[in-house]
């Protein structure tokens, strides 16, 4: 039996990720990391990381950019495999991030869908195979979402990039308004729409001189991810120490 | 016979209304106004407002906004019925467009194409009977499109604001990035791509908990906007003074 | 306290009415209609048409096309205000409709969200509007689904055939294959796809030369049509007899 | 300066490539094949397949599969590199062709765009990577065209079929009405809509439990077509016999 620690226990992802490790037969929920560890109830909480790292093989996190790096830095001192889900790290997080992965395996998956993964794949492939395309994302989720562009929209901008060679936040566009010229050559557009209760959806286009591809990604169960999730988390146990992603989970 | 006078003939748009005007049995391209008339050949060409007035019964503007405000100037003293296609008029212009137009019918249309004008009255209508709803406008353009947002999604924005009794201005979004937390209500984001050849294709949507409506207009071939100002052109030469756009014409 | 009696309770809809109407203060679920009466436990259900309307003041029918017309029969002895969710109706089964609704108020709704009342007017406005334009029609459902097109999709080609003036029957096309020549002028094409766990999308396409417009529903929480099967349920026990449709419930 | 023969002359793709042969400094029209020789001006045009081959040292096919047979067994006498763009060949002629394509090089290609040559590759690595997907098959063209579904669905039908290891046609559904019952495992629907005069769009969904993945290519300018025959041309006639795709031509 597995004991996993979960981070962010209390957001969307987190109770779902909660609810099916108590359906999985190998893994128990050993410990919840939370702020406020008071209010939680039926299973200890602790706001000790040290505490917390002692309690579990192995642990999954969905929390905030705020909080991450914190964990990261407990994680130097007491390796365990993880997943980190937390989307919007800056830099000096993913410093930490990879040094963790140092000392033990690290799963990093800004999304835990097949599909996802699947696409990221795909984008590259166009980026590179297509080099005069005009390279435009769009995503949309639901009126709660509070950071943008979505982390998943982020990845799939970094495997463009990555497909065309360059640095994401050189040609990185997130609005247009006004008279701002002629579209630039090598721009990426990631563009974010909020509204209702869209779970997300995501679309990469390619547009060339008399026609275009577009690849869209819809998720229409957010337990999709928590599967992911658990799937990684099994994988992740039985791997060396290193910096992995969903494609490497999912052997594609 | 009538004689038509061209304002952006060396455009897109003005070169199909060119090549329109000629087909048409009742029409006859009398003028072009152009900063260079030296340049333009086969048909009379002049940068002197007054000449070019003088020489058409009426005009079709499809230039630019630093263009547009003389062109009014000129037709509040020598006023003659018009079509103003030009998009991105700043306030003054608009301005001017109202004063002209209690001299002459002129019909303001950022948007010449019949879809376009059905796509307004139904935003309008739903941005009404469902209050609750998030609306999102997304566009996008050829690589060369200089302005954003379109004019067209201008418009079609505001008739979703008109719909909720609102200025758009005060509620208008064109992009997002960073921690900007959830999603303001009553927000209307009109976020603008760009890439390829597309002619035009504009969606406005209404996102609510549990569905969503999104409706798309999707243009696939420029001279439905040449067809479309030809018509309204035939139209508001019968027409008393007054500002008029294509919702008159089409009589929707 | 108003009692509510249910057909079709093992069925999806079914699961997600009984459960809301578990939430309503002003509501109880006073007895289940069911072949199989003694696999249904918590509540009582019978197997006896009289049985079940004795004991209800109002009903809810989501069940199949085999079973309402027994409903409606009993109906016509013991009338009661209802909602017939019920898709894949015969034309029989219209008839003893229109008859039982002489005797009581009826909703007759083939989908009870908002967003698709909505979409049913939209369509017979621009059936109208656009008389040139080809009409086509796409849903997707979820792999478990039984019938084609979907109810949903039928009552949306009938507001399209109605905004023209002619019977679908004689228009509709539900599949293409083979040398079958250009599209008839008039033709409403219905095309059904299934795949994965879609809740249901419909969008119908009105395509003229030179432009298209394309309107699009999308279900993203199946719960949203148990919510407006219950708002049209509050809302028919204060009519007089008579048929309606959810655009008489939702007052659009 | 390389002699080309033309096949289709007279039909939509046969009028452009004419058009961008001429715009070629390497290329001369040379002859024209037709049934109606006495119609066609300017160019030689003859009815007698041995009189056109000779005059031409390669050529173009975009006719009809009624025709497209006798040429092929014409080259199996006088043998010549070939782009093939007929859509809809029956089983005889595709054995004709592989026939002819011993004893020259030939592009057998239902669509010339680069666009569509990468998405049969994507979906063909897609229908590998989720076996558990619904794959569904949707486009849509003008209203003139006359078969269906479009050679190129079909072409990325077949593409899915291989990525599962099936027989197209014993998977394949072309419309869907009544009460058909769920979907079967392993089926590819291929569904048709005629509307506007829409060049052409098309999208295969991967349809999986939780999410679902959409690629859709979009041709916004038939003249694409023409340069991709084009290029396929001036690549054919550097090749050894065999029979090529345009996979081969672009070298993805």
């Amino acid at each position: 039996m597995l004991r996993v620690g979960l981070v962010g226990f209390s957001g969307r992802m987190g109770q779902l990720i909660a609810t099916q490790i108590e359906k999985e037969r190998d893994l128990s929920l050993s410990c919840i990391f939370s702020r406020n560890p008071s209010k939680i109830e039926g299973v200890e909480a602790t706001n000790d990381w040290e505490v917390f790292l002692n309690q579990c093989d192995c642990l999954i996190d969905f929390s905030n950019p705020s909080l991450t790096p914190s964990l990261l830095q407990a994680l130097l001192k007491n390796p365990k495999p993880a997943i980190i889900g937390t989307t919007g790290l800056e830099s000096e997080a993913k410093s930490l991030l990879s040094q963790a992965s140092n000392l033990a395996p690290i799963v990093y998956a800004t999304n835990t869908s097949q599909g996802i993964a699947l696409l990221n794949q795909l984008v590259f492939l166009l980026s590179e195979k297509l080099p005069q395309a005009d390279i435009e994302i769009s995503e949309i989720h639901h009126n709660k979402k509070k950071d943008a562009p979505s982390g998943t929209a982020m990845t799939l901008a970094e495997f463009c990039a990555k497909g065309r060679g360059v640095e994401l936040e050189s040609v990185r566009v997130s609005g247009r308004d006004g008279n701002i010229g002629e579209r630039k050559s090598g721009e990426i557009g990631v563009m974010s729409f909020r509204g209702g209760d869209i779970v997300g959806r995501h679309t990469v286009g390619f547009y060339c001189e008399g026609e275009y591809l577009e690849l869209t990604h819809n998720a229409t169960n957010r337990n999709t991810f928590a599967l992911g999730a658990i799937k990684a988390l099994k994988w992740v146990v039985e791997q060396k120490s290193g910096l992995y992603s969903m494609l490497d989970v999912l052997k594609f």
